[in-house]
């Protein structure tokens, strides 16, 4: 199959899914520089948001909310960056970011140039929050229809 | 006042404003690489989607929705990008760009290195479409409670 997502979804390597329905999944990034980087993914191969139904779309942008409300609880980011482009990969999904402005890029969005080294440290404290940040996402989750 | 965002709305340009409604605008970005660049942006200076109600969200992405299917029917762009990044101006705002395969940034995000240079007449000829895409745009949000 030529689609990445398609590929990820048809054998998710162990740990990478945070939660899933019917319809979508919550995806764990493993991004050095960005703990916390979760993907929300459509399981349907579909291009656009427009091209889901309003329903879908609500529901799709529901999961993003509670990810962001797990992110600002457990995490306290300076700010979240959400983002779906699929220039790349023309299959819905949504990127949902916890930024510092310590961070690599900030204050750019993570696909800009580096502006620094984000500190190790920093880094592994934040990384040690992925258990409770997990757990918060799917308290969350578990309350949406 | 310390916010673009806030100093925008507060006086705005002349044709910058394509739609509002008494909690959010739809702006023209004003970007010679991007013909049809458009912001919804919400009224009050909040920082988070999450710090607004479920259905002032609801009703931010009814219109993030209009705008994108208005990009698609005129401008038949190869893939929408939509991004809430807010790390400079922490006021809820939108990014719906209309992205073709010949753009400047194609197929990275706009925010990443300029990957080649446009050829000025195609960006001419999607200039030319604005005010059908503005039109369009009128007509979808005009729909939206």
């Amino acid at each position: 199959m030529a689609c990445d997502l398609c590929n990820l979804l048809e054998a998710p390597a162990e740990g990478v899914i945070i939660w899933g329905d019917e319809l979508l999944v919550v995806i764990n990034v493993d991004e050095p520089e960005y703990p916390g980087y979760t993907r929300v993914v459509w399981r349907e191969h579909v291009r656009e948001m427009t091209d889901l139904t309003a329903a879908q779309r609500q529901h799709v942008m529901a999961v993003v909310w509670a990810v962001e409300d797990a992110q600002r609880a457990v995490m306290a980011p300076h700010k979240i960056n959400l983002a779906s482009f699929g220039n790349m990969t023309p299959h819905v999904h949504w990127h949902v970011i916890p930024r510092y402005t310590d961070d690599a890029h900030f204050p750019q969005p993570t696909w800009a140039p580096v502006q620094r080294a984000a500190d190790p440290a920093v880094l592994a404290a934040r990384r040690a929050l992925l258990p409770a940040l997990h757990e918060a996402m799917i308290e969350r989750l578990q309350g949406i229809a």
